[in-house]
């Protein structure tokens, strides 16, 4: 058995801990491949070193060899598609078709390659000149940043190629990458393709490094430490507060994706009148990708009447009826059962699936819960915590005034949406709950699923918290997702030679 | 004694507790005036619960209303200049004229005249519109803000009329000021002039709504209620950092002007080159307005050789020979007196002033420290904390090497300088040191001091951590300053009727 070797300063290198871990592939459960390693103090402290090296040398360089960078990368990942997918599809059972090799991939170099544009011209930069006072702004690169990637996107929101790697790159910063453990090899093989484009390009050793995984004491301390300037960070809610909060401690600026249920209210005109169209839009956005995504929809807020244990039944039928696909991982499966049981103790009614699918891998049964509005509004807290999988709550109400009082005790979430048709009571009732959905999520929907965030420069994937640490920020699209890795710079009565080519007359 | 009444939902009501305070005139030590009441957790809540119904009223007018709102009071405030800048000279001791009349006043009235036009246009908001895909985003209001106000500027940076507020408001949001207790009755009379402006308009009760004080521990439980939305404070490190930490855990937005000690690097050209412009710069900056300014310059490092003792002895000289102004409060001389003895004992040496003068009123001498690099850096920490007041500290180098330390030891800062010819050594020096300094500072000044902070769309009022909570936000200049009190709102195919105005086609 092989130990991995690390992409640290440059090159890599023969590990120097003990602890090791493999990947999974989870349509059988069981390991393969080489041993990674999960790296001590020592190598953390390299990489910051080397980092620190870097930004030394690269803070100074003009976004065009940023924008280079990223997009040669861009190439050698397309040029490597198939080994890429295969390995990832191995390893997070995501199809290599149509998911990885035309969806996911794609849109990763199309992320990389918005970034270098961006990067290029410098408009993400907001370059601001007031020539009456002489005083001249613009956001400028901030230091070695930590991206620590989720598991459910091996290639998308890698830590080492997804949408906080480009903006960060972009906004010409190092950048120290922590891969998920879920997807060791998939993150190994681009960064092998990211060193060499890194070395023909002349880019310092440790401009971009990589930890496969890493005790969660040693990735606080790495957080605290002064050589990180920033952070980024997908994944669950519990490891968001605990880096937000180390982040926060030493006033250092830190952008996390946490976690969501993306409530969806069903307007009444809508169930009635656009049955079929409702049907076909939640079970494909809740089952898509075994429910696999920051936005999947958790919480379907049903109305009074027949029509809502209509569809209770369909869904009932058509989650028993679809075979659910693998989930990334152990923890995945016993996070479900564990929000399963929980959920069971609060009162919520099991309408389809609940337990882990038989025989190998993992796989749970799409699941299906439901509870009363009343249940739910007496400790709406004990049904905000997301369930990250194939499953979804529906909430049936028994008065439109129970729509309101749900909008009014949800916490910060990514996604709000409404299905609606335009009657009059509809229309009134949008109106009514709007205003205050409006405030407690980033992305707001009309008749349209929450699931597919699409790379736009008017897209914000963020939202208040618990959904992120921070209202104003959104982790994908360009240009807005590069200021997050950045600081504001004001020149006043500096002498031209010293300024920002931005900032020149 | 009459006990003022506070200016809650709409109305002058009565104070309920028990506690009230006084203002002082700072030019003798003597309190005057009404009795003005330290609010209790009742009256707090009154206001947040009025905020709340406010914001549920006025978050979806257009930005035109806040716009004349703002103009409207900008118009009333410079109609009662002489009364507003005759009592602000009796809470501060600050001169009517030209400081009080033809400074901050005219400031003031500028920024609420500079936010109503952003507000106006909209242009603040970033509207962005992706047609192909259907999406469409905006900064908007984020909800009420409790705005925190300081001592040094009763006019342009207090919670019911300076810069916090104007951007609090034209960003759409209700606002609740905490006036500072050292300019209680300025306050009143703004908030009275304000008052009609919000009524004559049809703003509700509980848009803008103004406490004189409360007990620290019912701030912080403020600063935590979900009612607010958002947090502002310019003020001590030690008070912004315990706001920082309660709106941290709860993932609130928190926007904090804390502290800088400003370092001004004089290079060696600089200094022989430019002396006489050198010492004039200095030497205005340091005591104008009794150094209480957030860029005041407190750090100054000297090149080695007998140019910079002669600058040291010039300002020993005309340090002395100045009368200092009234401080603006008697913990402002206490906290000077305490920073003094702390200075002391790290080794500094005192050149000029250091005690309290004579006499009635809060006056401390025109102070001047020296301390060798070499001690500087053995500890730098010890004196990188800020004196607020008519004070500085001079660092002696005996090599250039040290000039690259001292910059490395810095933490975050509102302003940094740098003195310079155009000299190749100083060219060289600048090269290297400039690279270190701009991460650490978020506005860098060549050859002019940092105190005189232009109401600039390009101006940076902000910096990394200490200084701010966050180095990618300016509280002075528009609009940036108002994107703080926003939340990013994205639109996701979206019926027309229901975007924002400046979202359609």
């Amino acid at each position: 058995m092989t130990v991995a070797r690390i992409y640290l300063a440059g090159e890599w290198r023969e590990p120097t801990g003990t602890k090791t871990f493999q990947a999974h592939n989870p349509q059988t459960g069981q390991v393969f491949g080489d041993e990674y390693p999960v790296s001590n103090w020592d190598e953390i402290d390299l990489a910051l070193k080397s980092a620190t090296k870097a930004d030394a040398i690269t803070r100074g360089w003009p976004g065009s060899r940023f924008a280079e960078l990223l997009e040669r990368y861009a190439d050698v990942l397309d040029a490597n598609a198939d080994p890429i997918c295969e390995l990832a599809n191995q390893e997070t059972a995501l199809p290599v078709t149509p998911r990885l090799k035309n969806g996911e991939l794609p849109r990763t170099t199309n992320q990389l390659r918005l970034a270098a544009a961006e990067a290029r011209t410098g408009a993400w930069a907001l370059p601001t000149i007031d020539r009456e006072n002489d005083i001249r702004s613009i956001y400028r690169s901030i230091g070695p940043v930590l991206a620590i990637g989720p598991n459910n996107f091996p290639l998308a929101y890698n830590g080492i190629s997804g949408g906080d790697f480009a903006a960060v790159v972009a906004a010409g910063n190092p950048i120290i990458a922590k891969a998920h453990p879920a997807h060791p090899g998939t993150s190994r093989l681009m960064a092998e393709l990211l060193q060499k484009v890194l070395q023909d390009l002349d880019f310092p050793a440790g401009f971009a490094q990589m930890l496969y995984d890493m005790h969660p004491a040693d990735g606080l301390r790495m957080v605290r430490d002064p050589r990180i300037a920033a952070v980024g960070f997908t994944g669950s809610q519990r490891s968001g507060v605990a880096i937000k909060a180390a982040a926060d401690a030493c006033g250092k600026p830190v952008f996390l994706e946490m976690s969501s249920i993306n409530p969806i209210f069903i307007l009444p005109g809508a169930l009635s009148g656009r049955f079929d169209e409702v049907v076909n839009d939640f079970l494909g956005s809740c089952l898509l990708g075994s429910g696999q995504f920051c936005t999947n929809p958790g919480l379907v807020i049903l109305p009074p009447g027949a029509d809502a244990a209509r569809f209770v039944k369909v869904m009932q039928e058509k989650f028993a009826a679809s075979t659910p696909a693998p989930l990334l991982a152990a923890n995945v499966k016993e996070g479900m059962l564990m929000r399963f049981q929980q959920l069971l103790g609060t009162g919520a009614e099991l309408l389809a699936g609940g337990k882990a699918c038989a025989g190998d891998g993992y796989r749970v049964e799409n699941t299906l819960f439901q509870v009363s509005a009343e249940r739910f509004l007496a400790t709406p807290e004990a049904f905000l915590e997301e369930v990250f999988g194939n499953s979804s709550l529906m909430v049936m109400t028994s008065s439109e005034d129970q729509y309101e009082a749900i909008a009014g005790c949800l916490n910060g979430q990514l996604t709000g949406c409404f299905y609606t048709t335009e009657q009059a009571a509809d229309e009134a009732l949008y109106r009514k709950l709007e205003p205050v959905v409006r405030r407690k999520v980033g992305r707001l929907l009309n008749n349209k699923m929450p699931t597919g965030v699409a790379v736009s420069p008017a897209m914000n994937h963020g939202g208040p918290f618990p959904a992120t640490g921070h209202p104003g920020f959104t982790a994908v699209g360009f240009p807005a997702s590069m200021r997050r890795f950045s600081m504001l710079a004001c020149y006043d009565h500096v002498a031209p030679q010293h300024l920002p080519e931005l900032l020149r007359d």
